[in-house]
């Protein structure tokens, strides 16, 4: 166990991917992270806008989105292509060596498609730590290339499985703590996660307990919800730091400072 | 030199990766393959028929077509993404352990763009086997895995670009050829090149010679120009056996028959 340098997983979203700007100030700051790391990334809305574009009309079941196989066709050109690869050539400009990556490439993550009970959501993967190739991902990362993650995984039968990029970045750093200290960073648009909505003031740490009273409140939701369950599963399984926070924040971050909220168990 | 056992890489145009039985009977054999192997694909149709679907409006100039930013993108898409990581999915279901990249994951193959005079092309990257990461090939190759390469490429500077997969293929195996004897193997719908296009005789060798004498009496038409200029340039540089070939002929192949066309050097 940790007998490997420590290792920085990043997940980062859909709203930054979608915005230049931001993007490059991220990618900036992500290819000057030293120490061996991973970038998981989702695609946001630009899969959506795809499908729009060709009059693929979104599928919802009990307001839950469906990925149907056109679905996944979009979803695997836009996330698996345009986004996946653009990140890639971003950072190879930058001086890092990044290789982007589905779950189906070099077997690195399978995943079972979702029971179609009590609701069918079609092509989608639960993918487990156990599923994570960590072995594949030790070898790239010997080689000095960093994955860069795509949100899809396959299920060993050929069919590739749309999968929610937070719970893939959280089963990820899961699986590779088992060599190594993993420290997994969410990165989003905010500075963190918001004790109040008004104020937006961030909260320095989040416990168990504060959560699901936040929660109650109504203070986290969305997005915000599913996020946390990621973010508190890595931390039950033994991932060693969990941070969520501003995409501009990764360098202050590393210069030993504390950006965010910081996922903690309750005492 | 040539220390490593043969390698075998295979080329698969656009044809046979649009029809489904043609490619399940190709991905079968091409799985059972003994030894190191390397997959290069083209795309075919596929990318014009999404930028149809798009409203995207083909562009050329003096009727050679031309990637602009619109057509880089959906090339990206539809190679980099939908072709690439199904053909991954499917090799992976059938036990190969296939990894997709483009020229930019890896920094796997870069490429010039091509000078904007006398046409200008857009995003059209011409590739030389200087610009082949050998060792990150031989690397993967040593984990096992085999590598299924889209057609496209990167300048180094963050910017993709198209990339002529037949030019592609070739340049690869001359690369790979400082290592170990390569077989170079253009795959495709017909059964080899032909002597007549009448009676579709195939011819069993073709030496430079017989084909500038077929080329001038029309016999070597359209897309077989450049197939056969990768071909031979690819003899010329040393590539140990190259063939123009059915994809359903893999096997027979393997086992010593000599199925298709044999790029053979002039007497």
């Amino acid at each position: 166990m940790s007998k490997l340098p420590p290792l920085t997983l990043v997940k980062i979203g859909g709203h930054v991917i979608e915005h230049e700007d931001a993007l490059n100030v991220f990618l900036r700051q992500f290819a000057q992270l030293e120490g061996d790391k991973i970038l998981v990334h989702g695609g946001g809305q630009s899969a959506s806008v795809m499908a729009h574009r060709l009059g693929i009309v979104e599928k919802k079941e009990q307001g839950r989105r469906i990925t149907d196989k056109e679905t996944l066709e979009v979803v695997t050109m836009v996330y698996g292509g345009l986004v996946n690869k653009k990140l890639v050539a971003i950072l190879q400009s930058l001086g890092m060596n990044a290789l982007g990556l589905t779950g189906a490439d070099g077997n690195a993550i399978s995943a079972k498609k979702r029971p179609n009970y009590p609701i069918d959501y079609g092509f989608v993967g639960d993918v487990l730590a156990e599923d994570v190739n960590l072995n594949f991902f030790e070898q790239l990362l010997r080689m000095g290339i960093t994955p860069v993650i795509a949100p899809l995984t396959h299920d060993k039968k050929g069919q590739l499985l749309n999968t929610n990029a937070d719970t893939l970045a959280a089963q990820v750093a899961i699986a590779l703590q088992e060599y190594r200290p993993v420290r997994l960073l969410y990165c989003f648009e905010q500075n963190g996660v918001w004790s109040n909505a008004q104020s937006q003031a961030v909260l320095v740490e989040l416990s168990p307990h504060l959560k699901d009273q936040l929660y109650q409140e109504g203070v986290i939701q969305d997005g915000m919800v599913p996020k946390l369950a990621n973010a508190f599963c890595a931390l039950e399984n033994g991932v060693q730091e969990i941070r969520i926070l501003h995409y501009a924040d990764l360098l202050v971050w590393q210069k030993g400072k504390e950006p965010g909220t910081k996922i903690v168990s309750s005492k």
